[in-house]
């Protein structure tokens, strides 16, 4: 008989314990759980603070009872783990509510103790009204407080600060979301994350990037100030930190096992520890990005559940044979999914920011604005994709999505062919669900990957929008003019550094908004015009979303053009310019 | 210049020719279409239908303009193609409506005659209440009559019958859909095809199957009777014939290309017929399924439109280096999907009467029955799946599944793991979409492939529903019982034949309803009453859904007992009992 003692009962934790239950019947199982509650739903919560979900009990994945009835597994919650033993294989466990310590003997210890919000260090972060949200009770705390908040300041607009700040939009709070760095949902490439904006903008959110807190100061009435680095103040009846969280690594740092880069526990690929007897979990664990190999921290409930799974087999295995079978981690692929406001936001693989800082040259990427579903069948709601791919042999290596519907099920499939290490190829000939409610002949990703397939086989070559971004935005900023577009125009004057960009929409499209210099060639009559286009440089064509643009590009470049698509179209071009 | 020649303007030929034509801006292309349509939507026909898409002219997804100016492509509609000389490279094109008839030339001859509906040879088939529904001016003719049909007789319950059947429902038409085998929905498997019945019936669909239809009778009243072969009648004022479609292949039978023996054309997986200068795609021709490797009818618009799009860059690679790079045909999968008033169904892969006719022995099959999203966030709806897998090395064969939410989400990616030969083993490592209100952590696609690969692993040992149903079937049919379960009780009183059956769900809920004959012990209580179970004979384990049954196998099998779990619980065997 073996005695397992798991050190959390959230995610990962429970997972463990559950799955070593049902691999073996003879083992002693013990969880020790620091807070109050095993199992609870904590992407919840954003939820429970806008009464999405109004009862507190629906949190509660699994209780103690249920632990100890149907799998036979013992709980010690409000019991916190202080030392480990590696020699003696023992772990002391601290009750905080008697105060008392005891010694526990183990012969396999699964440390899932989670990350910690972060805290910035920051002048007053411990005023009464800063909150941060991780727990039940964190949660009940701000729901206590929330009618007397008529305006918050979310600070951080990653996934959880969004949801959050879209939470409290519904419970009638006035909403700032601030972000230091110069874009919300970092996780995201800028130009993908600019529809967010716009799109809780919207819906009342006020966003406010490159917004540095230097300090917060309280106010006779109890509210707050927060001091900005550029001198300007905010003011709200509560913040609510949310910046990130840090994986919690004390325990593991006591015992010497090894730490990675990023401050996360080192695992192998069975989720052992650089202890043979000890596995780690969860979000306090480093774990290989699956695309680019290296090292990450990847704090989510997903990740964590199947981590906790295959850790459970690899400890049971010698007396349960074949438990293990397959079981190995591949590493985190980084699909993640947020809902903003009947928006879905989604995303797999890695973004362009994540291979410039891994230093891949090697990729390239096509931006589309399909329909979730044919155009004939009323409700077609757009989906705003990017795709990123191995320029080399056309590898998928990363898609973001954002749109009202079929977001999910898009970077879902697009997750699977990542998973399968699929190329574009792949893509266009997946065979999908097609009705006209649900799709179309060519769906979305299919046209995703025939977008790319085209660029590879030369059919299709792609202009860059940063070319054009690049240098306008350093004008930008240098002269610190306003009108964005008038200086984009003087850059493409100089028939030298830019190409000449044609449209080729229609007349009213064009004249209702187009980029600067543009000059207008309707797709219909090209083939009437090709003597009015430069052939000195390159010829950079554009339309509402690419796909006039595409077929465009195939006249002009059989005609011995210099051209190329401008992808994504105005569509992509507002993004850019967001 | 190359001369193209297009016979069959909708669908694949639209395409083919749109793809061409962005190959190769040198080669003539003409389309000659015997309707006077070009490329129109006919699968929004049953929408049309049930006012859903309002206006006629959006079901013209191009128009032969479009085609003239945008794609310099020539459309001749009213155009019939009524012979080919393969040696001489000429067709014979008559004219429909001016009578005459002119020989064109070609270099490259695509076929893209589609399908035709199906006719039953019926007495009184040609009476004028009786219609199909193949193109804009059958749906014109319905459109019309439509305020004098109170009842109506749809012939033929596959997506079609069940598309047209709920769309006369919105059109407050009493709908009684007949279909001559026994069940509705025949491509997919019969106990999956009983939760659609289920569902239509509650929205007021009268469903008959084994009706075959004797002959058709006039009243005269103009309504119709149906003399069915089993002696009964039914009246309607129209009957709608959706029995299927049939390739349309007497252009390519005339000119001696190979016919398949399903009655479609045959091709390369280059889409090229038995003459190298001549082409099919589309519903006319037979194509290989990707995992039975047999030839099959598939005619949906998918397909047709990829084929198109390949037959397309094989015609003009000689001119277009690398137009066919990574282009050829891999076979259909069987991907579909059909929304029948907020129900979803759609499978992808084979289906476990495909594997039966095609004498696959080594398959193995999964039900479950988990949320769209985790149940704790409100609106949280049960997908029913049925998972089939190689039982050798768990490659994924097939699935199928229905319900209200995130169903074609699930079948798409099923779809895209399947066209990467993927197995369970991968399913279960999926990284998919995951916050409360789009999924879980543990979502229904990793927990079929976690079900499947414990089977696999040998600790999740299943038992075959069929073996119950199937004896009590025969017995209900030979003996003319009326009580089905009685019958059944019966069967499993024989502890010879049958193995102990025991349902692990609470007390409450297995006195509200239970297998004959199953024992009840509740899955928290297992583990203390182990002795009251036979290790005489096999226990087949029972819950609600599968879920707490497969915890109870895990014990159970750990007790040394030989024992297996009815997957999917109390829901898969309601399906198996309708």
């Amino acid at each position: 008989m073996k005695r397992i003692l798991i050190v959390g009962g959230v995610a990962g934790g429970a997972t463990c314990a559950a799955r070593i239950r049902r691999l073996c019947e003879q083992c002693e199982i013990i969880i020790y759980e620091m807070g109050s509650y095993v199992s609870f739903a904590n992407c919840g919560l954003p939820y429970f603070i806008g009464d999405v979900i109004v009862e507190e009990d629906k949190l509660l994945v699994a209780t103690p009872e249920l632990f100890k009835n149907r799998f036979n597994i013992q709980v010690c919650t409000d019991s916190q783990v202080t030392a480990i033993d590696r020699e003696n294989k023992t772990i002391v466990v601290h009750n905080l509510k008697s105060g008392k310590s005891r010694v526990e003997p183990y012969d396999a210890l699964v440390l899932s103790t989670g990350a910690e919000a972060k805290k910035p260090q920051i002048e007053g972060i411990d005023l009464p009204a800063i909150y941060a949200l991780r727990t039940i009770p964190d949660s009940r705390k701000i729901r206590a407080a929330l009618h007397d908040i008529k305006h918050a300041v979310v600070m951080g607009a990653g996934y959880l600060g969004l949801e959050l700040a879209e939470n409290l939009i519904k419970r009638d709070v006035n909403v700032t979301l601030i972000q230091s760095s110069d874009q919300i949902m970092p996780t995201l490439d800028r130009e993908m994350a600019s529809f967010i904006e716009k799109h809780v903008t919207q819906h009342g959110m006020v966003c406010q990037t490159n917004a540095q807190v230097k300090k917060f100061t309280q106010n006779t009435d109890q509210s707050l100030t927060l001091h900005l680095q550029d001198g300007e103040t905010l003011h709200a009846d509560a913040v609510m930190i949310s910046i990130g969280v840090k994986p919690r690594i004390a325990l593991a740092q006591q015992a010497g096992l090894e730490i990675g880069e990023l401050g996360g526990v080192r695992v192998s690929d069975t989720m052992q520890t650089s202890d043979q007897h000890i596995w780690a979990v969860g979000d306090m664990v480093e774990v290989r990005n699956y695309i680019t190999g290296h090292w990450q921290l990847f704090p989510l409930a997903g990740p964590a559940n199947r981590q906790g799974r295959l850790a459970a087999a690899h400890i049971v295995d010698h007396e349960s044979a074949g438990a293990s079978t397959h079981m190995t981690y591949r590493g985190v692929q980084g699909t993640s999914v947020c809902g903003l406001f009947d928006m879905t936001v989604a995303a797999t693989g890695v973004t362009e920011k994540q291979l410039q800082a891994a230093d891949y040259q090697h990729y390239e990427k096509v931006y589309l604005h399909p329909g979730n579903h044919v155009g004939y069948y009323p409700g077609a709601k757009p989906i705003h994709i990017k795709l990123i791919y191995d320029s080399r042999d056309g590898r998928v290596l990363g898609a973001q999505a954002l749109g009202e519907s079929g977001v999910a099920r898009r970077i879902d499939v697009i997750s699977a062919y990542i998973q399968m290490s699929a190329t574009v190829y792949d893509l266009e000939e997946a065979e999908l669900c097609y009705a006209p409610q649900f799709g179309a002949t060519k769906d979305p990703v299919n046209l995703a990957g025939m977008l790319a397939a085209n660029q590879l086989r030369d059919n299709h070559p792609l202009a860059r929008w940063e070319e054009l971004m690049e240098s306008h935005v350093q004008v930008v900023e240098s002269e610190q003019q306003e009108d964005a577009e008038q200086l984009l125009s003087l850059i493409l004057d100089d028939p030298y550094s830019q190409a000449q960009i044609v449209d080729v929409r229609t007349v009213a499209e064009y004249e209702n908004h187009h980029i600067p210099h543009a000059i207008n060639v309707p797709l219909d009559e090209l083939r009437n015009r090709l003597h009015e286009l430069s052939r000195e440089r390159e010829v950079w064509v554009v339309c509402g979303v690419g796909q006039r643009a595409y077929n465009a590009t195939r006249i002009l470049q059989q005609h011995g053009f210099q051209v190329k698509n401008l992808s994504g179209g105005m569509k992509t071009y507002q993004a850019f310019m967001e």
